[in-house]
């Protein structure tokens, strides 16, 4: 199915798919990295399980009619989904605050945003994806004031779809990164992944953290919290 | 003329008028600063150059129809302005890549920027004035979405029209700072300064700095560059 590798980013790699131009191959790694890539270590089935975790995400967004990249898993690693060429933005959405924001901006952990927050960040680890605002954004990509406004629309919406679907397995979705790329026909869609590494998930009733915040602040087993999200997922999405 | 000091600034001390609640006097200072404070010194003559040239550059923007809260120049280092309430914003416009912006995205010195640039910064010392974008704006400070709109209008029309008046006295405006405040109406106007201390300019044949970089970067006398915008400005403005 893989022909060549063509990227090897911190947590996933990406491969051509063989005998179809149009299509990658993601296979995720069991490797964690935080603090852009100050911090990192490797956790054997992380791998596995957001590749889970993310097809689980992208399939339920599928049936709200939020289209993304993902075409179908391919084995316990890896998934086929339609090239893109990405657009360099990290595009974070924040219901609550929490994480570098609260710092940044004198801000109270936990307090609610409402309505959410988008934020856009340069992805080049070099400058250490630093925080830009709408021009930096038409000034740094070939993105049209347009797309990045239809780029912010369509996040919103995958929040408010993402908050359900956490919300009906106990979690409370607190903040979350998405990237985009455009397809060969210059359409923008939903990209990358969406797993336990790009989100901000807490327990509704203990607040627990089940994401990678537990890596980062070295708070707990990754692993297990993984676990438990796919558990979840995974219960919620065969009832 | 002065009543009681409300508020020292690094560069401004702000009195209550005596006999107008709605009025202010601005005190300008010999105090130099730079890096949030970290780089200091003192200037005998700072004060009343930057009186002086607030002074010439506001009435040249009431001229154009640009109102601020310049009322009218009281004495060497003093003007009369009207009262407002001061948005917590440090609006940047940008038209040509220099200072901070240039380390931050990775661009190159000197890049020119078509359309400028605007920048939101947070105003606040103690979180070092850190870049925010319209919906940190909206969430950190009372302004509607029209009022952040309309600030930004008006910060692209004072730069069209600053940019008009230094390029009459050979001076390029590279990019500078401003500040809007709201009147006891609710409207919102210019206020603050323009001066050397708040814009870049660059002399248009040499590129020879005429601004507070030279102290910043120490590499000229802070008032014979100052006293040499005000000359260039003061024969402009006289013709």
């Amino acid at each position: 199915m893989k022909a060549a590798l063509l990227y090897e980013g911190k947590a996933k790699k990406v491969y051509q798919a063989s005998g179809n131009e149009a299509q990658l191959v993601l296979s995720y790694k069991n490797d964690a990295t935080a603090f852009n890539g100050k911090k990192k270590d490797v956790f054997p089935g992380k791998g596995r399980l957001n590749n889970e975790i993310a097809a689980t995400i992208f399939s339920y967004l599928a049936e709200q009619e939020i289209e993304s990249h993902f075409i179908k898993k391919l084995n316990e690693t890896e998934q086929l989904v339609h090239k893109t060429e990405i657009v360099p933005l990290e595009v974070v959405v924040r219901n609550i605050a929490a994480g570098s924001i609260v710092k940044r901006l004198g801000l109270r952990e936990k307090e609610v945003f409402s309505p959410p927050l988008v934020e856009l960040y340069y992805k080049n680890d070099d400058l250490n994806d630093p925080l830009i605002n709408d021009e930096h954004a038409k000034f740094l990509t070939d993105l049209t004031s347009v797309e990045l406004h239809e780029i912010k629309v369509k996040a919103f919406e995958i929040n408010t779809s993402l908050r359900l679907l956490f919300q009906s397995i106990n979690l409370t979705l607190v903040d979350f990164k998405l990237e985009f790329g455009r397809l060969a026909n210059g359409r923008i869609i939903l990209s990358d992944e969406i797993s336990p590494d790009t989100c901000r998930l807490w327990d509704k009733d203990t607040e627990a953290k089940l994401d990678k915040d537990v890596f980062r602040q070295g708070t707990g087993d990754l692993i297990q919290v993984y676990e438990q999200v796919l558990e979840r997922l995974t219960n919620y999405v065969s009832v």
